[in-house]
C-alpha cells in the first residue's frame, strides 16, 4: 500500500499498517506519546494547521471513535464538520465521490472515513486532490490502523521491548479489524510471539496472521502472555461460532481473574471497547490493576493527533 | 448532597441546589450577573480553561437547554463534544459508566447530563476521577440547578430582596424539577412567601415545599405576588388532572392579563420554555411588558458559564 | 424587499437578490473573490467578529449547503449551533418564532434559514432584534440568494463582461430556486440574453424572467450561450413533465460533449449540485474542462464569509 506515501515516503494516507516500516511507526508511536499530559492537566491545543478542516464521515456510525478523531481535530486547532452521511447526501443519490469532491472544494483537507463495507478508503484515496489525507477510522474487518498504533502504544508504555513480547489475541479474530491491525504492526515492529485464540469458526485462514500461534482453548493460549488483547464479539457471531449466548462465550472465552493468573503476573489486559463485560471480559478484571482499557482510550486521542499532524506536514510542509 | 462540593467547601458538582448555603448561592447569581452584557454587544469569550473539553450527554432531547451549555462552553473557549446517546454507545451494549469512563479517558473535565428519570447525575458523580465534575441539565421531575439558579439571577436583577418577596407558582408543580429547584432556591435566599397554585392531583404532597401556601385557584394564588412563575404542562398530565384538554387548562390556569393585574402592579411573569401559549400563558402576558422570559434565556447561558468556571476552579486551581 | 437594507441602505438581511442594486451585488462579488485561495492553502481565517453566534435552523436538510455556511462562520471566528429543528423544539410544539426569540436571548447574531415552504425568512426577517440578521439558505422554490451570488462570482471569474455573456439555464426552472436567484441577479447586473430551456410543463409563466428567451429545445437553447447552467431534477418532476424516466430526461435536457459543442467552445457549464449524473448532465461534462461546478462550492463558502461579514458590519460597525 505504497500510496499511503508520498514520493519522499512520508506518510500522506492513513489507510491500513501493513507496509508501513519500522522506523516510521516508531515515529508515530513517539510522537503520539508526546501528546500525552497527566490526567487532569488541560492536553496540548493548537498547531501550524490551526484553521484548516477536517470532515468525519462514518458510513458506519461509531460515536467514541468519531468523538476521538474529533477532539484530536479540534486540540489542533482544526475546525470539524461532522456529516451524517447515512441521512444525508445518500438520499438525495449524491454519490460517495461527489460529496468528497464537494468537501475538497470547500477545503476540507482531511478526511476520515468509517465503513462498514470494505474498499473506500482505498477508492478515496485514488481519487483526492494532491494536498488531501484519507484517514481510516475503521474499514470492515480489515484494517483500523490509528487503534493499531494506540494499542502499540500501549503496549510499549508498559513492556518497551516488543522482542521480548508475547502478546495473546482472544475472540473474533477473523472479523476483527482491530486484531488484523494489531497483527501488521506487531509484525513489523517484531513481537517475540503472537498467539491467537478463538472457536474453530472465529479463527483466520492460514494464509493469515502468519508466524501466530493458533488455539481453541483461552487457558493454553494466554499462558506466560505478556499482553492479553480482548475483543468485542457480536451476538450474530456468536451463533455462526456454534456457541448459543453470551453466557456461554464467557464460559469458553471471557477472561476472568483465574484464567488472567494464568498470564505473567505483570501481564496487560487490552480491549478496544466497547466491552461487553461479562460475554468477552469479567468486570473485575476489565476495572482491575492489570487493565490498560482506559489508557488506550487516552492513547487514542494522542495517537490521532500525531497522524493529523504527520499528514498535515507531509502535505503542507512544517 | 454534599458530595456536591470539595473538603474544602467548594463548588464541583451541580446537581441540585438542596444543601448549597446562601453565599454559595449568591456568589454563583452574582459571577452570572458579570457575564450579562448588553443586547447585541458581543458576548464574553475565553477563560484560563480554554482548551479543556466539555461532553453533553443528553438522554433525553432538549435542544433549548443543550443550546445554552454549548454556547456557554464555547464562549469559555472549551471544546464541547454532543453525544447523541440515544443511538450510539446504547445501541452497542455500551453501559453509560463505560461512555463516562471513556470520555473521561479522552480528558473531557465536565459532564452535562440530562435524562428522563431520577438517579443518573448522583450515580455517575460517585463514580468520576478527582478532576472531573458533573453538571445536570435537568434530572427528571426533581432537579434542574440551573435553571433554579437562572430563575433566581432573574429576579433578583428586578426584585433584589427576596424576604420581601411573594412568589407564586403555577401548574404542573408535582412533576417539575424547575419548580423543585427554585423551591430550593428561594427557600435558603430566605423568600418571603412562597405559593405554589395547581389541580389538585399535580399538587405535590406536604413532605415537600415545607413553608409554601397552597393554592387550588388561580386568582386567588396570584393575589398580590410579586414574580409569577408559570411552568409547561404536557398534554397526558391535564387527563391525570382530570382537565379535558388544552383549552380547559387556560380556562382554571392560564395565565391572562385579567388574572395578571390581580398580582402587584409591578410583578414580573416567569416560564421556563418552551412555552404552550394559549395553554398555560396567554401571548398577550408571554410577550408583555411584564415578562421576563427572554431575560430568563439570556440569564441561563450566563449561569452555566458562571457555574462552569466555578467548578473547574475547583477543580483546576484558578 | 427594501426591509433587507439598513435606514442607510446597508445590506443587513439577505433573503432574496431582488432589488438589490449592482452596486451592492458587486460589493459582495468582489468581498468573496476576496476570501479566495490557492487550493491546497489555509483558507483565510479569524474576523472582528470572533465570538458572536450562528444559528443553523434547517427545516429542509441539506448536508452541502449547511456545511458551506458552518464552515463560513467557523473560519470566521464565529461559533455554530446546529439546530435539528425537525426533531426538536417542534416535537414539543414550539412555534418556530419562540425559537427564534430564544436564540436571540442566546446571543445569536445571525440566523441561516432553509425551508421547503415559502414565507418563513421574510417572515423571521420581520421580527427579529435591530441587532439581529437573517440569511436565506434557500427558501422553497423561490429563492437562494448566497447561491445566486457564488454563480455570478463564478461567472465573473471566467467571463468578466456580464453584457456580452449569453447565458442558458437549462432544467426544471419553474420549481428552482437556483434558477430564480441567478435571474435576479444577472438582470441586475445587465446580462447580455438569458435563455431557459424546459420541458413546456416545468418553464415558467411569463410573467416571471422577464426579457428570457424561452426554449423546449436543448439544442437550440444552448447555441452560441457562453454559460450553461444545470440545474437538478428531481424524480416526481419529470413525471409532471410527462418524461417517465431518468433515461428520457436525459435523452432530451441531458447535457452531453455533443451538445455542449453547440455552445461557445470557451462556454463554462454549471452546477448547483448535488448531481444526477446521467439524468441532467453526463459525467464527462460534469468532470470535463468546461465544468466550473467544483469552483461553484469552493466559491460558495467564499460567498457566505462575504455576506456574513457584510451583515455584521451593518449590524454592529466594522
Amino acid at each position: 500500500m505504497t500510496m499511503q506515501l508520498d514520493s519522499s515516503g512520508k506518510l500522506r494516507h492513513l489507510i491500513t499498517l501493513e507496509g508501513l516500516d519500522k522506523p516510521l511507526l516508531e515515529r508515530l508511536i513517539d510522537r503520539a506519546e508526546g501528546y500525552l499530559t497527566t490526567p487532569g492537566d488541560c492536553p496540548p491545543n493548537g498547531s501550524p494547521f490551526a484553521g484548516r478542516s477536517v470532515a468525519n464521515l462514518f458510513f458506519e456510525p461509531s460515536t467514541r471513535t468519531r468523538s476521538s478523531f474529533e477532539l484530536a481535530a479540534k486540540r489542533l486547532g482544526l475546525h470539524v464538520l461532522n456529516l451524517d452521511v447515512r441521512t444525508s447526501s445518500r438520499t438525495k443519490g449524491e454519490s460517495i465521490l461527489d460529496t468528497i469532491y464537494t468537501l475538497e472544494a470547500m477545503a476540507c483537507d482531511v478526511f476520515v472515513l468509517r465503513d462498514s463495507e470494505p474498499g473506500l478508503p482505498d477508492f478515496i484515496m485514488r481519487n483526492v486532490e494532491p494536498w488531501v489525507s484519507v484517514l481510516s477510522a475503521g474499514e470492515a474487518d480489515r484494517n483500523h490502523p490509528t487503534q493499531g498504533l494506540l494499542d502499540m502504544l500501549t503496549m510499549r508504555r508498559h513492556k518497551r521491548d516488543f522482542s521480548q513480547l508475547s502478546v495473546s489475541i482472544v475472540g473474533d479474530i477473523l472479523h476483527s479489524r482491530v486484531a488484523h491491525s494489531a497483527a501488521h504492526a506487531l509484525k513489523t515492529l517484531g513481537v517475540g510471539q503472537l498467539r491467537l485464540i478463538a472457536p474453530e469458526s472465529l479463527m483466520p485462514g492460514t494464509g493469515e496472521f502468519l508466524g501466530a500461534e493458533r488455539h481453541t482453548r483461552l487457558e493454553t493460549g494466554i499462558a506466560g502472555a505478556d499482553v492479553i488483547m480482548t475483543l468485542r464479539i457480536q451476538k450474530e457471531r456468536m451463533n455462526s461460532a456454534s456457541i448459543p449466548d453470551s453466557e456461554s462465550y464467557f464460559q469458553q472465552y471471557g477472561l476472568t481473574p483465574e484464567r488472567l493468573a494464568l498470564a505473567k503476573p505483570d501481564a496487560i489486559v487490552m480491549h478496544p471497547g466497547p466491552m461487553n463485560r461479562g460475554t468477552e471480559i469479567a468486570s473485575e478484571v476489565a476495572d482491575g490493576p492489570q487493565s490498560v482499557i482506559r489508557e488506550q482510550v487516552t492513547n487514542g486521542v494522542a495517537t490521532r493527533m500525531a497522524v493529523m499532524m504527520t499528514v498535515l506536514e507531509t502535505l503542507h510542509g512544517n
